[in-house]
């Protein structure tokens, strides 16, 4: 399950110190996103061989603005982003950032898109924020924390109860997933389900802490797309894991799940297909 | 290319009038989308016999609110709305409305959906209103008008210019789009262009009016889906049609493209496979 003990070895202040760290590089990142979303003419440059990897000026200004922060308020902290790669620190911590999880909902236009903050130990994410610029709506787990602040105010995040997957809601990026086998796993579980959605990248994370959405699955993930959203679901109550129930934080194949329930009953569709 | 003439039968006074009860229809239903948007135990009704069909006590509300706004402000007015069938007027001028245009975004608790207000004579719609209340982004559209109004501010709506189909992209809201065959004409245009996304609803219509993307393709749609999408999206300088290149405000299959030369390439494509 994934279960962490990071916790234990961060104390009170330095916990506090985080948090407010963490919104000050999530509150960097609004303006330098922002600025360009919506702007006629944005062009992605294409970073992969075979892939349509969109990056925009506003993917490397935000990273820019965000490790800006970082190196002021916690030098010795080590970065990891999207963008610039890995900085190393000497404090044992390490800030995980993606300025735009999400680039292609970014370049269509799409409010789901997302900022993603984290900070990590050695053990793995200790607190993240998923946050949404265009909306103004910051989604918060970690150190006690579970909360939504948005244009309608706060509201506290809990997942939902277990239900029966024929009543269940999964959420994914787009419908192929990830490599052959893993499209078919997913839609192993996904036929077995009320509701399949795609398209919300980060956000899809944020609905399931929201209490919205029963299950995420997604595939080919990095480390920087699932730290903040593993601290916010499982602050909610969530799990989040591989595929085979191990940690999920280097990112792979990746199951988030409202309940131990449902986590369960995926986990066995899915790998009945991968290891068909 | 579903040409329009209607707006000559109506004079200014008109205009201004029509427009002010327009926003007043969509002012009066944010509350109740919102009232009940991203509620736990938010449950769907099961409208249809074979498909999910959610049907929330938002939308219901919501359009009993819309309606209420009518019959005070224009109560010789036609309505057409999805929860409450038709009421006829004696005005020649019918007020279209889908309280919430994307019921299972709204479940989802994704900001995707959106209320349709508009307003048609005997020709077609004639002006319109996209309103994402979650957000406070309002897309209008129509004599004159075509304006994006939201948390950042306002702006004009125009659509992009022309571009080949493999740097274009295009939205729809689930995969399979419709029939077997629809589907199998969507994915033949796919195919052909840079990215495709998911999951819109009503918000891609709104996407290609603000310049975000080339094409809009759906099938199966109802009349109170389309006929604020057109208004929005010709208003921008875009096209609505059927995949036939005729009107598209009774529904069905609908293709809204930013201009004529993508609606042209796309229209033979989905024709070719249409008609094999």
């Amino acid at each position: 399950m994934a279960a962490r003990a990071g916790d234990a070895d961060v104390n009170d202040e330095l916990k506090a110190d985080l948090v407010r760290v963490a919104h000050l590089v999530a509150d960097a990142a609004r303006p330098e996103t922002l600025r360009l979303f919506r702007t006629a003419g944005l062009m992605a440059d294409d970073k992969g061989q075979d892939r349509f990897d969109p990056v925009t000026a506003a993917d490397r200004a935000a990273e820019a603005a965000m490790r800006a922060v970082i190196s002021r308020e916690r030098p010795s902290d080590g970065i990891l982003g999207e963008e610039m790669g890995a900085t190393d620190g000497s404090s044992g911590l390490t800030w995980v950032l993606d300025p735009i999880d999400g680039t292609r909902g970014f370049l269509c236009g799409t409010p789901t898109w997302g900022v993603l903050v984290s900070v990590a130990d050695a053990t793995g994410p200790l607190f993240g924020l998923i946050d949404q610029p265009f909306i103004g709506e910051r989604f918060i787990g970690g150190f006690g924390q579970a909360e939504v602040r948005g244009p309608h105010g706060a509201r506290p995040l809990a997942t939902r109860p277990g239900r029966p997957l024929d009543s269940a809601i999964v959420l994914t990026t787009f419908p192929e997933v990830g490599t052959d086998i893993e499209g078919r796993a997913f839609h192993a579980v996904a036929s077995r389900m009320q509701l399949t959605r795609y398209g919300m990248d980060c956000y899809g994370y944020a609905l399931l802490a929201a209490g919205q959405v029963d299950l995420v699955i997604e595939a080919g993930l990095q480390p920087y797309d699932v730290h903040a959203p593993i601290c916010v679901v499982q602050a909610a109550g969530g799990i989040v894991t591989d595929w085979r129930g191990g940690p999920a934080h280097h990112g792979g194949r990746v199951i988030a799940a409202a309940n131990g329930d449902i986590h369960a009953q995926a986990l066995l569709i899915l790998r009945d297909v991968v290891d068909a």
